[in-house]
């Protein structure tokens, strides 16, 4: 078999350059828009004095295909030449310097606003926007509306209908909390039933962290920065929360993949009574109905963007059908413009089983994608096996699957 | 070869049952005291509400030895019954419910404390308290003394000072700072100068977490208790306290040592300027003087107590001579009273260089352990490798050590 890879890429961003959400935002909002935008603006002045170089030279190469971030027919042509068939849509497209986010910061660090009103009113300039972008080439987008729901639960009930009946296949939810109820609340479960009701799965997405807790060492960020992304996911699996809406889907997008290994590993063993965890034990009876690794591939899975070296040799540990790759378009920490190249200097050995999970099928499971469709865009612009260099008769062995998630024996 | 092993446990702990700290405490905060020992049995009735035959079983199975927590011969002789030549000794000797806890919870828990004058207070008291524990039997024993530096940064420095001068042979701070200042900034700069100069190293030691974050779901408290711990060796590498202070050891104390391997190649990465970081470099330039995996083994090291199969697995990447093995005496998830059982199941293939490390060789040299005097003591209660099931002729491969840190030559 040599077909072409049907690729949906499981993290990409799109966004108006911020002034341009002007008329997606409630009129009441605008004055608070101008005092925003100015704000935004030293901010973008800023960033250019620490990092110019790297800047200007990727906005300038790149400049007609950045106008993807908002242009649907350059969007669409950006992916074609990508070989990339569907996307999932995430806020902020200008990863550098923010100018592409959405009002009042309500993308990727929602959490952080201070004001409810300008939290939702931020998230629905940005829905709209993207409700419009999703119906410009429905079969190739799902979009991820933002829901600000620590600000207010039933708004965040009431914007999941919305994004539901606007035709938006996920929610993204703030990755930090702040002073606000923390994920484990029972205050939530209304939210949590609309997701589950209306299939859309929830995310949070990296970017956020306790930034005053770092002066200015951007290692500290870097070194932590996955975590608070991910943190979301045990907050709502020891909390019961897929215990009681069975059919939710958690997502954490863009934070890696490398730490599910460790997680899976060491949550099993605390659930399964090891001796150093059996004074917890009886604690923990009754929370979980299986064990914490089973979660994974049901209701929770991992948008891994450009998965490094050692997450690809990590694959079965972390699960085929859990992680899902991505481009990150147009970050410039992503593969685009440049993906067929990255996929064949790494996915050159991976059999070709895996590769299809990896590239498409997981992800197409997970948002509901109408896979006829995408496979005839596929057929056209996906590369084969042969193109990245792999045997296209070469299949996943079993026992490494079974191999791979060692502790399980060790349980046992 | 087949002499005893010299073992050093790099995690035990010690204490007074609260209320016979108060000779210990200084005369004015008895009122204070009276008070917070209500609390405290208040506590113990819960934790036995929860969890009584557990907790009853190993009260009543070990009466004898737990006395060990604070009766110096009692000490001695579980120790040597145990193998074990030479200890490092925290705080809270009672992991169950509390009930041997330095005064005001100035052990596991001091940066919760809301007034500096009891977070001092109560360090004060026990460490006055393991000066006299460790004077009783000085080749055994390292005491790590309560230092609450968060709350006040010259009372740590004169505290560092009265450790050292008394015999004491490591310090231990916050592991979370709260809403006091994190540990990047400058102003802990005399601290951590005080710590280096007088050769103590830095602890953080694990207990402590946002519990206010996490209901009654003691798998969030799993899941993230170990991340909160080592948390502050992120902090100090990349704020450059290293540079600064290079002499400063700084170790992480029962937290696992599993994540060493993770975060040295992440954090490698970050500094080596691969692509999807590389909008991160130019920020990171001269911040350090090497890669962050080099700073293990030096100015960073871990008390990885009872190590689990996968951690000694991962020996070789994560470092031989940098964590450091222990019995977590007298905590009930330790392997005391069964230690050389526990050694022989964990260790028996392991080759006796890498055990002769992980043992006691690491620990020595991180806390100027008398080795002779500790030699003489081996060589009465010490496990030979044969004891161990071992094969006493093994070795280690080097070419296993270097293989271990598998992203080196990725990057290079």
């Amino acid at each position: 078999m040599n077909e072409r890879y049907l690729i949906i890429s499981s993290d990409c961003h799109a966004g108006l350059p911020c002034e341009e959400y002007r008329p997606y935002l409630d009129p009441r909002y605008l004055d608070a828009f101008d005092d925003f935008l100015a704000e935004r603006a030293a901010n973008r002045s800023q960033a250019l004095a620490l990092n110019y170089d790297y800047i200007h030279d990727w906005e300038s190469t790149n400049e007609e295909g950045l106008r993807g971030a908002f242009d649907s027919d350059q969007r669409d042509k950006e992916l074609d030449a990508d070989g990339v068939a569907g996307e999932v849509i995430f806020p902020d497209a200008d990863a550098i310097t923010g100018m592409e986010s959405p009002p009042f910061g309500a993308g990727l660090s929602a959490g952080a606003i201070a004001d409810p009103e300008l939290a939702f009113a931020g998230a629905r300039a940005h829905n709209r926007f993207l409700a419009d972008l999703v119906a410009a080439s429905p079969a190739h987008r799902a979009g991820v509306a933002l829901v600000p729901v620590t600000h207010d639960v039933q708004r965040g009930v009431a914007e999941v209908e919305w994004a539901a009946e606007h035709g938006l296949r996920g929610v993204m939810i703030p990755t930090m909390w702040h002073d606000r109820p923390a994920y484990h609340e029972r205050s939530y479960d209304d939210f949590w039933a609309a997701c589950a009701a209306n299939g859309l799965p929830v995310h949070t997405h990296s970017g956020e962290a306790p930034r005053d807790e770092y002066g200015d060492h951007i290692g500290i960020y870097l070194a932590e920065v996955y975590w608070w992304a991910v943190r979301p996911m045990w907050h709502l699996l020891f909390s019961g929360v897929f215990e009681r809406f069975p059919d939710l889907k958690y997502v954490v997008t863009e934070a890696g993949a490398f730490w599910a290994q460790d997680l899976k590993w060491k949550w099993d063993v605390y659930m399964g009574g090891g001796h150093t965890t059996k004074k917890m034990a009886a604690l923990m009876t009754g929370k979980l109905s299986t064990l914490p690794s089973e979660y994974f591939g049901t209701n929770l899975f991992i948008g891994a963007s450009t998965m490094s070296a050692e997450e690809i040799r990590r694959r079965h540990v972390i699960g085929c059908d859990v992680a899902m790759w991505g481009t990150d378009y147009p970050h410039p920490e992503g593969t685009w413009p440049h993906t067929a190249e990255r996929l064949r200097r790494d996915f050159a050995s991976v059999p070709v089983d895996d590769c299809e999970q990896l590239f498409g099928a997981t992800a197409a499971r997970v948002y509901g994608f109408d896979v006829a469709t995408l496979r005839g865009i596929a057929d056209r612009i996906g590369p084969t096996p042969t193109d990245l260099g792999q045997d296209p008769a070469r299949r996943s062995d079993p026992a490494d699957v079974a191999a791979a998630q060692w502790w399980k024996a060790e349980l046992a």
